[in-house]
């Protein structure tokens, strides 16, 4: 990776917002601070209270600087934190095992040492899913798979390439590309999270519609856990009782440390097309983006812009929602695609942008999306309060659960922190029986407060999503954050079973303590 | 349904071969018997060691035929057996249970009762999943679902249903129509097995490509297990940890029992068309299906039948494997979809079928497929040695897997029988990264040794797929045949965590005992 990767903050330092961008960017939330807090530097950590082991020593570091970088994910929360000075979870030492034997190694001495094991890949955790919470345990370590990054062998017949879990996005498809070859996996995140990572959290990239979710790609799993390593074979198909691969896919480091996978590739695409759509009704373009995605066509983007989300991306004015349509192909042009799923919008009253403003919006909506982590740090930096949250529900339930989280998280905004502020909505995956709905929360808060004051919004986000029954999360996970609201929709039953398979896999409960599940009482 | 389900052999009693065509069917074997034995009579039942607890009596049958039709599922296997008038293993009760609360009772009462309950839905099983074999328990109950046949809800906006998983194929089929939608999943058993069998064995319909697995038409389950009623939420997509849906997917009735499910409909094909390809070579064969599978058009049809196959089936003379074709859609003609199918196959060295001998090819596919279990019956009660066997594997290994298979499997076909034998192939599903061979072998074997026939060959395949790593199922699931196939494929850290799912949600160990997991040492 070129630049040097922020430890407090998203991404690179070089593309963090200077000072002068946060206060011009934070001038639209009347209220913020009209000077940022400073970028912080790592201090304050406390001590470690662990050596590493003697026999792996140089696969450790007790650097301050990665010790800070693995205290936190990437949240909201986690920013606000840093920006605080608040490192008191930090870990006691960071691994960056080079082999799958150090993983089984590292697993081994803090089993015997009673320490807690944080699987670690790029960081990007938005859930409290790599930040030690709680207590109970000798030490922690940040077990950092990102030195494991190779592809290992293609077999270019089923394109499917067996590939080390600690594989950046950028790493992996590197190593992908002189093969003509793609996974094809893109999550906002794809610069800065890993295979291991994605697969562990079952993370949706984003294409819109088709093979978009990981646990798709998956041929074969390789899984570190205390109770010994798991393999299962390359196959396209099984029927072979319940899927073992589908336990480990979710279970974010609870049961094991994914080291290597199959994946199925895909070739290349050659051929794009993309368009826009307006919509002055929100209904009718929902009614739109059902049909089309019901009808068949598969396309690589089909994401519905409500209007605040529309002004806000750049991709409209604010006068109407927008669809961005998007097609592509390795095998032949997309025109009749993307015509298709026009023709579709049409019918339910969508007006098609000319060439130009087509390719406007489009490129708008793309360029926000990439931009908007960086620009929630800086506005982060001014006391902006700025989140998102993502779900996922039926169509005959989608209006009446947005028009909800409209009235009610917008009304915990105003609530606490005295102004209206923003609750955009957009959809970033449509399926035949539903879509997934994405939020963005946007108001002036107050610095020392924002921490307190997202967790009552996000309360509120949490109540209206349960009550209509809709996904805690849809691709972000659910690491700590999402703990309570996922023991409420995951069945009791279903617990049972994880809680006792945790048992039985990590007997002495040292992996990612506190993930899905309580500590084990000992 | 119309007719009586027969007893001890496939379907109905009405579509049950008679005798001469039986000794015409096995005249393409020589050497097998030119009297058939006769259809059996269910005589020679143990006697019931169980009364039905009073409290549910009129949920109980003892009555002999429907303990002999529920002692075995429908393999070759079973069909000798019965032939042969072999019901040691009849369950000692069958329970008919009209609500989930009976089904909820039953349990409660074979927990306290140390009864082994054994799932039943339409009784196809081809690999022992529905008979209770080994001891230990105090009496069997057989669970027939048929009862719970009903489509409870319909969202038409989104598209699914909610099922109670007793009903057939056929039951299920006929309450979606006057809606327009369609499960569209028509496994070969479609008529004579129910929707909870298919959850339960993660069945595969008979569709070849895009979305034929039952696994992902599910939107949600409900499953009553001993530990509690476990429901999942209607969700279109989520990354709540490890889907809980996916670990009741092929349990097999071992960890619970399904009684419920909202599934995904579709809105009902209008447009259909097909064709047929020949190859000279089996190898041009493989190409052209491999290079569709990875190209995108998704087909309805896309069987790769083998030169003895083709034969067999009556869809070709011999002299070529056949590639019949089929795409259907409900939103607007298919000819483009299939006419990309067939120029990739012309590229690989196919010769397209004129109409008339495509639709014959097509047309003789199709009614053999629908034919095959009768046939089987009658030719093993001439009998022959009669079966299928059904695997999946990557492109890359799945020609020599296929010359494995038939040389091994021959070697053990003429070694155990004495004469050479059929052993066909052909390709019920294709995915980008491989297909799923479908074997068919058949031979002259001996009344009476029919069964250690067949064992002995079957164990050759099982050594050959294992050798090959090639699932031991792709659609037919493990039951209690494919055991020790599948406890060697299985993770063995996966075992672990299911052994200790399945302690957790059965302690009594009452559920289907030895499916998936050898009974648990109490």
């Amino acid at each position: 990776m070129s630049g040097t990767r922020s430890w407090w903050g998203w991404g690179r330092v070089e593309d963090a917002l200077p000072d002068d961008a946060c206060v011009a960017l934070a001038a639209a939330l009347p209220g913020c601070a009209t000077a940022p807090v400073p970028v912080p530097v790592p201090t304050g950590l406390p001590p470690s209270r662990l050596p590493p082991p003697a026999a792996l020593a140089d696969r450790f570091s007790t650097a301050p600087r990665d010790r800070a970088a693995h205290t936190y994910g990437k949240a909201f929360r986690d920013v606000v934190r840093a920006l605080a000075g608040d490192l008191a979870a930090a870990p006691d030492l960071v691994a960056f095992p080079r082999t799958e034997a150090d993983v089984v190694a590292v697993l081994d001495w803090a089993g015997d040492a009673g320490v807690a094991v944080v699987p670690y890949g790029g960081g990007s955790s938005v859930v409290g899913g790599t930040e030690y919470r709680g207590g109970g345990h000798a030490g922690v370590v940040s077990l950092d798979l990102t030195r494991l990054d190779r592809v290992l062998e293609i077999d270019p017949v089923s394109r499917a390439a067996r590939v080390q879990c600690g594989a950046l996005g950028p790493v992996l498809e590197e190593q992908l590309r002189p093969h003509g070859l793609t996974l094809r996996h893109f999550p906002q995140s794809f610069e800065f999270s890993t295979l291991g990572g994605w697969l562990a959290t079952r993370s949706a990239g984003h294409y819109a519609m088709g093979r978009t979710r990981i646990d798709d790609a998956v041929e074969a799993l390789r899984v570190v856990t205390p109770a010994g390593v798991s393999e299962s074979w390359r196959l396209p198909g099984s029927g072979a009782g319940p899927s073992p691969d589908r336990l480990f896919l979710g279970s974010e480091g609870a049961l094991g440390v994914l080291t290597e996978a199959w994946v199925r590739l895909q070739d290349r695409p050659e051929h794009r097309a993309s368009t826009a759509v307006r919509f002055t009704g929100f209904s009718d373009a929902v009614a739109a983006v059902r049909a089309i995605s019901q009808a068949g066509p598969v396309l690589a983007n089909c994401r519905l812009l409500d209007h605040g989300e529309a002004r806000f991306s750049g991709a409209g004015t604010g006068e109407h929602a927008v669809l961005v349509l998007g097609a592509e192909s390795a095998a032949g042009p997309v025109g009749d695609v993307l015509a298709e799923a026009v023709e579709i919008a049409r019918g339910h009253g969508g007006t098609v942008s000319g060439p130009r403003d087509g390719d406007t919006a489009v490129g708008a909506w793309r360029s926000a999306f990439l931009r908007a982590p960086y620009a929630r740090d800086g506005l982060a930096r001014c006391g902006a309060v700025v989140e998102t949250f993502e779900t996922a529900c039926t169509w005959d339930r989608a209006e009446e659960l947005i028009t909800a989280v409209r009235r009610e998280v917008g009304a915990a905004v105003r609530e606490v922190c005295g102004a209206p502020g923003i609750v955009n909505c957009r959809f970033t995956h449509l399926y035949p029986d539903g879509p997934a709905p994405y939020f963005t929360v946007l108001a002036a808060g107050r610095i020392g407060a924002q921490l307190a004051q997202w967790d009552e919004i996000k309360h509120a986000a949490t109540e209206v999503l349960g009550r209509h029954r809709a996904t805690i999360t849809h691709h972000h996970a659910v690491g700590r954050d999402h703990r309570p609201a996922y023991d409420r929709q995951r069945p009791e039953v279903f617990a049972t079973a994880l809680r006792a398979a945790k048992a039985a896999l990590d007997p002495r409960g040292v992996l990612n303590p506190g993930v899905l599940l309580d500590r084990l009482a000992t």
